[in-house]
């Protein structure tokens, strides 16, 4: 199998010429040498792939990192021009969203002094997040891994749904479920809303209680060797009324709709029209945000189930399917899984049941 | 009492001319407005000061924030650009550190439309932090809330430092009892580091099960209200050998020299060197790390007891100061307490016992 380093320079196009990418950001670095600390900095020249970190990591670095040359500094900068020089690299490609300007001006001023000048446009966040997109078994795998937690989580908390917990309680009680359980961490904040709080399809876990006919949404994920998942479910406590039995069954007749479009070759916004269709022709104007997103060593990644993301997509790429109806002041429903793309349709990778629990 | 924006108008040096200070980052916009979400701005003119947030937060924002007015907006351009020809803004200070070249792109552009030009020096990044650095009331308030909570989880932890436990089990048991008892989260990951382990100074809880002799560092913190508290203590395990209560006493030894330093009017390196000359006479070598930083919305904040730091104290900063001793391969003891400066001293806002405790 290739190496990230090999398809990072395939990827870039042929017009661009440079002598190196750089990157310095803690998913990227990640993605690229497989290992992760608080300090690093990965130089591809086209001989050889480093990794950069300081003494405390170099040990562990040596045992994780693949495919890449480890070098510890005593100062980044010494060893950053050492390595600029040694490979006569003289345009380096460097990530632009993940740069501040003082950093840009620390990497500019150390460049001059190596010879060498930097390329601050979009051509290694492109190229990165391409190459990112398309996993691989092995992040399939750990994929995988935190989804089967999170759907562990969602079994263990159904039962602990009771009248009178708060939102909080229960948020809290997923979370420490997960991280008892095998995860590094949790993928996001948790999200755990009831009733007329459940039209938020942001909201934090607050002091509600829950009640007897309310909806509760439960958008959660875990987090395993750095890899994320992100799953949603809405479940009725106590009883479900007509209303909120037809929402639901629209939100689900939505998504089945737009799992239904998943395919490679299929451009991200007819994936996300597919879904919209159905909620827009019931419940016009309650759907406010967009189908869908990849997941991977970040829990937003490219590309997205927008209605403007003209990307096709590819076998191998991880999104979420999460459509989902507001209405204000009343209830919310969202039902949300992830599934990997393949050639002839997709893979569901969540597990957890999606008819209409009451408990 | 003044407002933040008073502050901050006169903190900045008479020789800035500027029409307009404008924040982005989430700890800067809080900090000004007294309210956090995931959607503010924070625009100063000399006239007014707006919190501008999109129409999810237009409630809450309006019911919370300080000294501000409160927009919702559609198009986040559109209105900043709007504010800006309303005031007549033609120079607006920006936060450089905080700034990415993508987001200094897109503010370049709204400015030119409307007339405006950015400043990306460091002046408002400066002004800011002088003032986050000079803790209100209010703020003391939070803070010794966290670390309230703080203290209360050392408690709630010692019987439970059982041989045969993980770091991880601990980790976890001292992050859930503080979730559960009023932290809004963590203030960073905690550290708990046992035996051989804790000789990294930053480690991460692992397997490793504590046993008869270790001795166990714990660095914990809570948030409450969004300001974070910060906490050491290295506690023994069944017993201490005459090397470990030796190293303790010059770690304990090395805090009081540096806490007798403290008072308004003195230099931040004056601080750190009277830890380090402690340990430097006794363990040369082993105590890596600065003596302590400042706490606030942030977990680390300016200024710092550092070597270099040549910030004088004021009334009302708050810091930590966090001595320790690193045995690569036996064990490593810190002791972390913060503290509030005064006129003549300081007042110590940690209130777990600093005595060596065997459990």
């Amino acid at each position: 199998m290739q190496t990230v380093s090999q398809r990072l320079w395939q990827t870039l196009p042929q017009t661009v010429k440079a002598d190196a990418m750089l990157f310095h950001s803690g998913a990227n670095c990640r993605y690229v040498s497989g290992f992760s600390s608080s300090a690093h900095t990965v130089l591809l020249t086209k001989e050889e792939t480093y990794f950069l970190t300081d003494f405390r990591y170099g040990e562990a670095a040596r045992k994780h990192c693949q495919d890449c040359i480890v070098m510890t500094y005593e100062k980044l900068e010494k060893s950053l021009e050492e390595l600029l020089r040694r490979h006569a690299c003289k345009t380096i490609l460097m990530e632009r969203s993940a740069t501040t300007l003082a950093q840009m001006e620390w990497f500019d001023g150390l460049f001059q002094k190596a010879g060498a000048k930097a390329v601050w446009d979009k051509t290694l966040d492109d190229a990165i997040r391409q190459v990112r997109a398309v996993k691989t078994p092995q992040e399939l795998e750990n994929i995988r891994a935190a989804q089967a937690i999170t759907d562990a989580a969602f079994t263990y908390i159904l039962p602990r749904l009771q009248q009178g917990r708060t939102e909080r309680e229960i948020a809290l009680e997923l979370e420490f479920y997960m991280r008892q359980n095998g995860a590094d961490g949790v993928a996001f904040d948790l999200i755990v809303v009831s009733g007329e709080n459940g039209s938020q399809c942001h909201g934090v876990p607050g002091e509600r209680r829950l009640q007897h006919g309310d909806f509760v949404t439960m958008d959660i994920g875990a987090k395993r060797y750095g890899y994320h998942s992100d799953m949603t479910r809405t479940v009725a406590i106590g009883s479900a009324s007509r209303e909120q039995r037809k929402v639901y069954e629209t939100v689900a007749r939505a998504q089945q709709a737009a799992l239904r479009t998943v395919r490679a070759g299929v451009h991200c916004h007819i994936v996300d029209r597919a879904a919209r269709a159905v909620i827009d022709e019931k419940y016009p104007k309650t759907f406010g945000h967009t189908t869908g997103h990849a997941v991977g060593l970040e829990i937003h990644e490219w590309p997205y189930f927008s209605p403007s993301c003209e990307q096709l997509l590819l076998p191998g790429m991880v999104l979420t399917v999460e459509p989902g109806i507001y209405l204000e002041g009343k209830f919310g429903v969202r039902i949300e899984d992830m599934v990997v793309v393949t050639d002839d349709g997709c893979q569901n990778l969540t597990h957890s049941p999606k008819e209409l629990i009451v408990v």
